[in-house]
């Protein structure tokens, strides 16, 4: 169950309106790595979880943080809107560039669709949307996916941050920048720990036989391009971070297959085949009961 | 620039047909985090890389292969779809119900649509999108979401192993699973030269200068559910990952701020307020406008 | 049948060119609550109607209405993007900040896409979608979706009247918000008939059975937030709407339950669990299996 | 902000696994009057409203009931999904045509995405989306919304009902009627209460001056069907439920405007137009421009 | 203005129920190519038209006769639902395995979300989307989208007719395929038409000065793939379509450019660069600015 | 499989930032028509092809090409957005109205989630889908289809040089033209040569027996609209370009259906009916049995 108290966690008042910037905090609301996939991703992985104790009361705990990150950015775009130039016919807007300028890089359905409110959108309007979230149950794989998601948060936070220069904005993405600085070191603690304590290990899925993989291949880095700097990575010597191999470059694939011939569906899917008169002969059977089915 | 050799990078042809299994092979090739996710994935992070050299050849090298494995993919997919019973009349689909069985579980538009043909849809027939793609243009969280991407994606080919028995799909299945690890290995191996070189740090960017945020809070473990669990784990305390603070613990907000008062749009959203009567004498200048307008 | 006549129900001729509220009328078109959701909505629920007469008789009636106002408002479209700058490289429009402002404002698909053209999307660009259709079979819940349609299709273009002052855009807003007052009172009117005549009722569905669910909790409020003032609604205490029950209010939840315990599925769905160690012994044979399959 | 706690509203553990049923009841979680839609709405509508007191602290005490909802209902879906036949290899599966029926009905992505869990996707794997939300910041049609989304919820769920008759879920099914039930009655006991008060009233937005709408037309049946009975309803005639007009009928349209004439945008759109010879000739300067630019 | 009669063009009644075909059906009302696009399709063409007369009047003429294959579609689809097992519980459902397939073919949200009814939606359940829509305002390009979705829909529909024995449903496809045999022969015919009249000609669009095109490249056909059968069509020799040029053959592409260095945008974009140490240093004016702003 | 090389197929190198630009550009990467779309379809189309030899060749060939404009589109998006203002706090951005215009004219995603990158998306920040790809297995059909999106594209291109002065870009765009000039003649010949050749005709599909089809009305243009000159089309009189009929025109349908009953489906779907007392009655054992149950 979920209890809602009327306080936020922090600070969100803005000191002056801006309909331009309330857009772009839209994508930190309802974009690809917003508060509400984060809120989500961590309580659909809770609720799909195969073990009680920390790891899923850590989940809870975090899940819930986050659907009050939603709201104190909610409450902020709802302020940053209130008494800013949305549209409505005033003179002044009509004959200053400026302003009409400003209004230009607004979104207009904060204005027709919520009225100068928040809505669950992304900086361009898409509406955000539940494929957004990762939980498919293997914890060191999704908690990888975790720290990613607060990595591109807090890149895209710091990017706001610089594009304003309001106190009160500036002070709230403080916040949620020192928010997001503690949930990337968590989720790359938690996993370290997953591992230490063999719950789970690279390759992701661990628990997958290794000797049912192709394993000539498994530590290749085979190269499709043309760039020779490739060679000079990590990646392409020495001992691997699963522990279970060594790195060996290659330039290009090191084994390949010839390409089965085309298929041929039934005649009744119309595809195109390369022998139209031979198909009517041999397949005369085919052709015989399309005619008189 | 892009060139296609008429060959695949390894053996992809199944034992016999099977639609239903094509069906949830269309996860690995459409899906959240199909082939077709990270071959677009890696090209894009190497379009938007501000450097040449390893990183980027690595990037151009990879995204190449991976185009390779949605071929490989489709050239599989049509291939158990072509003999496969597809809703075509047939007496024997009639009356068998495990013909029936088996095809309530194909993708009605893998027959309707394609021609017994693939599409560039996911194993519920969502189509692909752009929105799965991450490309930030900072490598370390790229580098993170690639790691997570791989996971997913040899999971779900893990998943798909057990999921049939056709010895020629398990034997194309063993070498992505191999192919998989080796990436997810690169990718680690990568995020972790990028720390090393000191081109980019933890907590992502770790060019956003540290007094910008609030520390206060940076590393505070917030539990907002009442699982007593998470205090044990290694996020409640001792050093972070990030190497500058240490995890402290707290139950609860260690902050919180009164919510600001609802906003009072312009009167012309027609948003509900509380005061009718009191707005209708105060804005009567508005009302006023309204009404002549 | 459907059949088309040249002719408008209303005058839709702007007096200017005008770019950008072009943009804002598309959310009339194309958006969640546009022509086209209400004149696709009418229709299905008439197709999906299980009784001829009135009811069916009328959505039919409306239906066909609403794809006419989609022709209304697309004809407007038109012509406000007609002579309109749209991006065409001009001097004027490169050196006058007043012409790049208003450019920056408009569809830029409407220009690139649609050639000066109207599309059926909203006035961010998002593709009108199916989902936004309700069509039960139940008409009392139907026609209560109906009514919020033409309230929040009334709401949004009382917004865009004060978002213009042009004379031949008002005129024609002033019909639509005309016919939007229409049918908010005739779904209103239909749904209060459906009740009287004993068709439908309160709760809906009303024909399942009250025994089957849990009436102990049918008309509690129950209060999950710390807001004191929601026990001073009529939801709070009294008769209730549909005639059966009496209101009553508790702070928080009047039930609980322990949440289950977390679930177990197949080991070869890879998911992460508690005792790996536990799981190897005990599950021996399906690790067994794994490895010999 | 919101707290969550580890316990559940009501009972939610089946009798028996059952992956079908598991696939049906997403249609309640992420579908488009899912639980995850009014949590969200009522959240979004609170956020954005106008005013405290009564409304707003309902909306969010509702709000976060709701979010608890959808844990109720995603901790059965993974209950009935933990120890289904999802598709895994076994002898029985292969051979009984009856296991086989079961897996086609479910939800393949359950098993390969999420490793037998639950997801914010509806019974047909589509992802939820924020297109599904309405909060326009208007409460009487805001609310009106919310009395049809608890309308076709209610619905749906007693439709699921009598597709199971496992008792375990039947309970949980039970509760859930009964909340839809309050809600049903609390969103339209609501609306009354802003139209007593004066705060709203119909037609929606009840402030814009009536005297700007095209009034001829605001209470006139226009039928564009041929169905002669809708002339028998009570929205063909006597008083409309807004008090202020009375209903009358029209066979077909009262008014008509006839079609301007098509729009010719510049001529570097490209469209095609009905005199090529003659904007050869007269658009001469423009010819001339494209060929020169 | 659209004005609806309660008569179908034709006959669409099938001889039993088949929810599992009532899904398949679906792809042609709500899918692709289905009568929902057409129908769009060809009416936004006529309001983006940029001529009065026989091209604009058939556009009308036509879309107006689509709306009426979307009703006769979604009347049948009523019809094939209304009798059907769709999973309500009943012995002979739990225990006919048959029945159980039967039901695990059909889609669940025609039972849940409109109770056995007909939804704007494809055959796997995905919503129709305005995205669907080809109308640039360029006749001889949009005639040619046309034809295609002609095709495609001509093309399902015999898919569809092998797909079901019942009379009642093939008599209706029949009617469906004739008329697209008609529409196709009508694009092209019109298409053919436009370039007679000189009103557009290949390549689309006609009007564009082909000097200032880079003609070297314009007839050359470059083979990216290692196909050497590609050079035996016609487009690798001879005269070309539009009249304008001569097709040639490349083995490769004929141009090259070496890609230009790797950009690298403002540090508060925080994007990885190369040079950390070096951007310190050079960047040090931004540097600062970043930690005193 | 897929080799990269890191060149591009010509010069895209702009000659200044211009971030409005780059949005615009976006449209024919990520759009509907843009170069992923047809990459994609041409590599689905010869992954579904069924026969080798000169066409499968031939969209391999294609195929691999068009990923290489999706490069050099996104190259050129990149450098266009290098330098440009995106929103970062600058005074001179605050102050000066055009820049402010600028700004608001950009993707506001390209900035915040794209560090100033390109991404797969269309101008108005849309994600690319699978939804665009046309490959059905037919390839008159599909064939038809590509010269469309060719059309289509180019004729987006042509706008879109209308829409700078930028040298390096027009550079670019005048490639781009030419290679649709090519492709559209390509596709036309090979469809062409595809009906001479005898593998496919019209109408599409021609294998399926046209005595099978309503043959009276193959041929008949019938008028659902008022506009006389329809019936001056090629369209509405002599020989059909299948070289199987003649047209005729018809004013209006020529043959109708009475609408059959509304459907009944089963009472525990809980749609409204028009007797409900009558139900109660003659339904009483299912009544008794939704009680019981």
């Amino acid at each position: 169950m979920f209890f809602h108290k009327q306080e936020l966690q922090y600070n969100a008042t803005p000191d002056k309106p801006d309909a331009v910037f309330a857009r772009k905090l839209q994508e930190v609301i309802g974009g690809q790595y917003g508060e509400i996939t984060v809120a989500m991703q961590y309580s659909f992985q809770a609720w799909n979880a195969h073990m009680p104790g920390k790891y899923r009361d850590m989940l809870f705990g975090i899940g819930a943080e986050e659907f009050g990150h939603v709201e104190m950015l909610a409450t902020m775009v709802a302020q940053l809107l209130e008494k800013a130039p949305l549209g409505i016919t005033d003179d002044a807007v009509q004959s200053d560039p400026t302003v009409a300028a400003v209004i230009g890089g607004t979104d207009v359905q904060a204005a027709i669709v919520a009225g100068a409110g928040v809505r669950p959108v992304d900086s361009n309007g898409n509406p955000w949307q539940g494929s957004y979230v990762t939980a498919s149950g293997n914890l060191l794989a999704d908690f990888t996916a975790n720290a990613n998601a607060e990595m591109q948060g807090r890149l895209q936070v710091a990017r706001l941050y610089h594009m304003t220069d309001d106190h009160g904005v500036r002070d709230m993405l403080s916040f949620l920048l020192a928010r997001d600085t503690m949930h990337q070191n968590q989720w790359i603690a938690a996993a370290q720990e997953l591992r230490e304590e063999g719950a789970e290990d690279l390759p992701v899925p661990s628990n997958f036989p290794l000797n049912k993989e192709k394993r000539e291949v498994a530590y290749q880095y085979l190269n499709f391009s043309d760039g020779a700097a490739a060679a000079e990575g990590s990646w392409a010597g020495g001992p691997t971070p699963d522990g279970k191999g060594e790195f060996s470059y290659a330039d290009g694939p090191t084994t390949s297959a010839p390409m089965p011939p085309p298929t041929h569906p039934d005649a009744r899917f119309f595809g195109t085949t390369e022998l139209p008169n031979l198909v009517e002969k041999t397949a005369g059977a085919v052709q015989d009961k399309l005619h008189k089915e």
